[in-house]
């Protein structure tokens, strides 16, 4: 018999909702036109296109010509840090930094490594980084990067949903910082879309990536939101789409999915968090009297309820890992893009944690289609397979 | 009654075959997994894009870890451009450009809209640029790109098929030139796989551009074949995927969908190009002689059969484009990506041909669900709207 599987890495990545995948299938072998065609074929895919554009827009209360599509968050994540940076380099070039807006961007050290390694490769460049740490409990201090602030900040960029702890980020205060200080924010989204609400005008946000495949969507597609206004290079050149943005032949049907997902999750969201939060409730409960020494890693007041990152002592979080694994659990430790280096977790170091620490926690997420016998049966495997991890640990 | 539609714009895009989709359809909802997941179904996925890797690397006879999945040709072409280009700036900067390599690249006028502007940015950057102009018959003439290299020429790029055109590049020799010279030799094969033989070893390639779209995969993928031993520079940062050369989750229904499509193409590549040669050979045939006034543009001896780019005289090749689709037949005029500029076409203009000339050329591309029948019904639409333009044309 097949052992009966759950999952709990839905932050790592979503399956694709059936409802989403009926949405995007016509668009793959009928309505394939290439939306550039000038045909009604074309047009057809083009309406298909401005209609998703127009939902994606609505769910974060933007206006339809400030979404564009990209392959992923990452895409997203470099296309925000190196257009901003790029659209400020004549300025650097001619030596106008010190005097103009210029060189200097500021970034969170609990960003995502997309965010982490497009700055600095903008560094690189000769732009110059600020990294702000994290307070113990997994939040940025916003009066922190208020004093990061220099003449010629050009970019400030702070995840609103932290990957790997849930931690929801002070974006409104940044956000009010930043446009008082005339300053643009950047806010990574991927992990915040469908989990809280998110509001572009009142948040003063100027740039917010968003991820499909986080919200049962497809891979392969993502976007930026662009405020009106904001100057941007593109970084993907060609034949113009996207309102010269974004270049490449649009992915027609994975942006149906995209938007058909959004949707979903925005109609949804308050029910189901309130459904995830009792699952999560039921889930630390049952852990805590179960099972000793263990920590939630972030502060739970101010956390989504669908990530909990424990941090089990004694043990090491990728065993857990392989043996929950083994009895049919799927969980993670850190992100996934970042699963196969072992190092300890960036996000858990700059919030203070000892590397054995680190390498005790394990990220426990919860999604659209966890049961309640889900989690009974994790409190009845855990306790277990943390109890023989410990006899044979040496770290005791 | 529904009127019957004649898709004659496949080099624009394809429907994705229905074998295609079924092969891709489990990594949807069923096998989800981020690759980059530790556990057993990330593992899984983690085999299906190493067994796509392995399907796309034979059929142009590289190896398995010299395919890098992109999101789109676009991408591929910009990264291979920038990525040369910015792995080459650190000469650049120290001031060696002139004794090392630094800062020359070659690209053909006729090439794709995505590395002419990926190359345009390049310039902006401070890198030179030479652009070779085709012969009248719309073929490089590889004698030229030899002339044009410099000592600190880094980078030639010459499309292996063109996409307007039809004409088949002197890649084979271009490369032996560039290996010669010690100069990285990228070609943009977007319209060439499945339709001409690729060998990357024998053809001395060291970069190569594949699109899904192009051959009845589904849009949002790509790839860049990457010669091992070249240096590159990422473009997309982050998580380390794809041998730290392109971050971001891995699109695996996607990839798998465009390996199925590649195994297809490769596989059917032969007789499928000679049912198709007689479709096309049948339409010109039917052309020429209902229709007077009607030029093949390109040579006829060095073109792939399924593109027929033809010059009508005294009329727009927009109002064509319109009547033809009234009537249920899609074509274009160039390419998709730029059909919404209505500037006459880039690659008909560098072959030499007046503006009016230009833009009274209409591009017939056929493809596998192309039939005799459709062939019989646009030799009976076709004269008669012709005939209709011309009676009404202020250009005769």
């Amino acid at each position: 018999m097949k052992k009966q599987q759950i999952y709990l890495d839905y932050s790592a990545t979503t399956p694709v909702d059936p409802v989403v995948l009926k949405a995007m299938t016509p668009f793959f072998s009928k309505k394939f036109a290439n939306p550039a065609s000038l045909y009604k074929k074309g047009l057809e895919a083009r309406e298909a296109l401005e209609l998703s554009r127009l939902t994606i827009a609505r769910a974060i209360n933007a206006e339809a010509g400030e979404i564009i599509f990209t392959s992923s968050a990452t895409e997203s994540n470099n296309f925000a840090l190196k257009g901003v940076a790029f659209a400020h380099l004549p300025a650097l070039r001619f030596g106008m930094a010190s005097k103009s807006r210029g060189k200097h961007i500021i970034i969170s050290a609990i960003e995502h490594d997309c965010v982490l390694a497009s700055a600095a490769w903008l560094q690189k460049q000769g732009f110059e980084l600020t990294i702000i740490n994290p307070e113990k409990n997994g939040v940025i201090d916003s009066q922190k990067i208020k004093n990061a602030l220099r003449p010629d900040t050009i970019l400030v960029s702070v995840m609103a949903v932290n990957n790997e702890l849930g931690t929801i980020q002070p974006i409104s205060e940044i956000g009010k910082i930043c446009r008082s200080a005339n300053v643009y924010f950047h806010t990574d989204a991927a992990q915040a879309f469908g989990k809280i609400p998110l509001d572009v005008r009142a948040m003063n946000i100027d740039l917010l990536t968003l991820s499909s495949h986080k919200i049962y969507g497809p891979k392969g597609v993502g976007c930026l939101f662009i405020r009106k206004g904001v100057k941007m290079e593109p970084t993907m050149h060609g034949g113009g789409q996207e309102f010269h943005l974004r270049s490449g032949t649009v992915n027609v049907a994975g942006i149906v999915g995209f938007a058909k997902a959004a949707e979903i999750a925005v109609a949804t969201m308050r029910d189901e968090q309130q459904r995830i939060s009792g699952l999560a409730n039921k889930l630390i409960a049952g852990i805590k009297s179960t099972i000793s020494n263990v920590e939630l890693n972030a502060d739970v007041q101010n956390k989504v309820p669908n990530i909990l990152n424990l941090q089990f002592s004694f043990i090491e979080g990728e065993s857990l890992l392989m043996l929950l694994d083994l009895n049919g659990i799927q969980v993670s430790t850190g992100s996934a893009c970042s699963s196969e280096k072992l190092k300890p977790s960036h996000v858990l170091m700059a919030c203070g944690l000892r590397p054995e620490q680190a390498h005790g926690s394990v990220r426990f997420s919860i999604g659209r289609f966890t049961t309640e016998q889900d989690i009974d049966r994790v409190l009845e495997i855990l306790p277990k397979v943390v109890n023989d991890l410990r006899k044979i640990s040496p770290l005791k």
